[in-house]
């Protein structure tokens, strides 16, 4: 029997990071990593947990836009959602404000869920409108067919091996070289390969610790540095060239988000150099990320689960992605952003792309312990959740104690 | 003496214009034109008013932001902000919200203001960061400095003529047949020669509306066609093509407006049919204008004074609009927009591109009378406006009656 949404409710959750410089990079100074913190119930009892990460200041804003689209979402029957995946989306899409649902369903955590869906039910998550000149449903739907070969395979082998990531607790903006050097340290005695640090505030900074990383982590393992939108066009260049010896894989968000032409001009000038191109964290949509494919300005695809609001966004940036042979390592971090987005990549690999080169997710450390099913990773590898849902279920005690500006931790740090 | 910024109040205030029709398209079939209207006032009582307009639904979350912004602005003095307008627009515009804020002064018209304003002044407004790779300070300098040639004619020249209009209100996607007709009668004998036509719903009314509207006009008279973003970039091309008998001079908004590839795929199949691109309502700012104009993707840049949220941001775009030889053709409409931008436009002409060919500004006919200094058009021109500031004091009463929920007209129409 079917199941009606009767209530939705939205809480503005905030973690004091900014307090030990957690987050910190070479344009957000000190983040308070938040949430938009939504549950929804249905007449039957069934519950379903959603999350957007935010950075502190203006989370009330984001829970306004989430009670304004409350009145689309409250009243749907759970099947007249699944009847028409695209069309509730773009109900919810089309109104001019910012996305935050995607689908749930009880009983699969959400990877397996979209594992298994028939490859044509998938389809119909997604909204073609504004893509099609990049990829049509009739290719979209080829590619789900033809990956159904060895998808038994990959799903087997993730559930014993999981999926491989990389870590940026090391280095951060605001930590100093001591706290660094420890924290290398001990993600490699981890077991962790790859190594991502911040840059973009100070060009002798930057060299100082790009050399420090290069020589605890060895020239065998990963660096990628991150840049967090500080440059210009031609500054991204020109500084990036002066760390090229410290041999990077990738330079990531050197610039604005939204410059296409931007992102290809560098990548060109960097290409030679050995250095691909990241960005996707602060991408809005599937159309900018088409025209970044189309350009072939991003060696790097980083989606991010909260960002584009959605999982059916994400199906759409999945499937271009594959389509012009971009690799799609996903940005985590902030708070509940690596339990969410496992999910997607898991899915891209078994149901996708079929290929773990040049591919790894994001980890970052902290805020884990306040979810229900936090994330497992094992020899710096993501291990699939097994809990239904989406991940993203919080503890009602962290909940409680980091709602904004009431909660405990909130009047302690005030008064 | 110095003054200081001591109060900001904003206010959710809506128009129910969908009852008519009026502003209807292929994308938003019943606007409720609205704004968050925002008054300050300094601790020598003198006030500051601005808005941003909306659909209706949503406002609320605009008000949200507002508010989550006023903590920047009220104990700011107008000495610091006028020392370091890049400064405080920054700050702004780097809290990760929508801008909303432009500098007003007392005094004068904020086109006059701007027309007198020192280049070196007008230059410390914008924020060059992501823009230097198409369009330097040094090189917005010197094209400041070039208009100032002739300056005092062309403002001699606005007051007296003032700056040429098209309409809007003759032909929105609602209405019917019949009073279509009608108000194109009524345009014409008012001195009306530029006419534009919402088109993109269905293929068979458009080419029907079309060829009414042009049979109407005659031959000589200019016609432009808007989609609001309704086809894909395939399909903008097969649809226009159709329409292309009817000889429009644009069209505007074809596609998803964050698509520069997809716009520019559209300028290069259409030019061999005469028939250029608009977009920029939607474009959310100066980096995505660059793109724009670096991919020769738009014929018509449309600024609009409250998506880019500020003054700033929309000088930035119409120096560089004038570097790439792009005529600026505003947006108007909503509620206060025709107010606003009309100063933006009696700049660009006075002190920036010095040229009225193939540039005009939209109007549209509604809601001017709720505002205390209303446009003011003469044979289809908007004549300069006199008094301080920019244009969009409304009314107490109507504000009143028009808040949301609680004003006299909300409460009838829902009670």
């Amino acid at each position: 029997m079917t199941q009606t949404i009767v209530k939705l409710t939205v809480r503005d959750v905030r973690f004091p990071t900014s307090l030990e410089k957690h987050g910190s990079d070479a344009m957000h100074a000190d983040p308070d990593y938040s949430a938009a913190y939504v549950v929804i119930e249905t007449d039957k009892g069934k519950r379903g947990y959603g999350l957007t990460f935010t950075c502190g200041r203006g989370t009330e804003i984001v829970v306004c836009a989430v009670k304004a689209l409350s009145a689309l979402v409250v009243g749907k029957s759970l099947e007249e959602i699944v009847n028409d995946f695209r069309g509730f989306y773009r109900n919810l899409s089309s109104e001019p404000q910012m996305r935050w649902i995607g689908p749930e369903k009880g009983g699969k955590p959400l990877w397996k869920l979209l594992v298994d869906m028939d490859p044509k039910k998938l389809i119909s998550c997604i909204d073609f409108r504004y893509i099609t000149d990049a990829l049509t449903e009739q290719e979209a739907l080829d590619i789900l067919v033809k990956a159904q070969a060895g998808k038994q395979q990959r799903e087997e082998q993730m559930l014993k091996e999981g999926y491989p990531a990389y870590t940026t607790s090391c280095a951060w903006l605001g930590y100093s070289d001591q706290l660094l050097k420890q924290l290398c340290t001990n993600a490699l005695n981890d077991g962790w390969t790859k190594f991502k640090v911040k840059v973009g505030a100070d060009l002798e900074d930057d060299i100082r610790r790009c050399r420090l990383i290069r020589q605890m982590i060895g020239p065998n393992n990963t660096m990628m540095i991150d840049a967090n939108q500080r440059w210009d066009v031609g500054e991204s260049i020109t500084w990036v060239t002066k760390l090229a010896e410290f041999k990077p894989l990738w330079i990531e968000e050197p610039t604005c988000p939204d410059d296409v032409l931007g992102h290809a001009a560098i990548s060109k000038a960097l290409a030679p150099l050995g250095i691909g191109v990241a960005s996707g964290e602060q991408c809005h949509n599937r159309v900018m990320f088409k025209q970044f494919l189309q350009a072939s300005a991003l060696q790097f695809i980083q989606i991010d689960s909260c960002r584009m609001g959605s999982v059916n966004e994400n199906l759409a940036v999945l499937l271009m992605s594959h389509k012009f042979k971009v690799p799609v390592c996903p940005h985590a971090g902030g708070v509940g952003l690596c339990e969410l987005v496992q999910h997607l990549i898991l899915f891209d690999y078994i149901s996708v792309s079929a290929s773990l080169d040049n591919r790894m997710c994001e980890y970052v450390e902290h805020l884990h312990e306040h979810f229900t099913s936090p994330v497992v990773i094992k020899n710096a590898r993501y291990m699939p959740p097994k809990d239904a849902g989406y991940s993203c279920e919080m503890l009602e005690s962290s909940v409680k104690s980091h709602q904004y500006p009431d909660g405990d931790v909130w009047r302690k740090l005030q008064g």
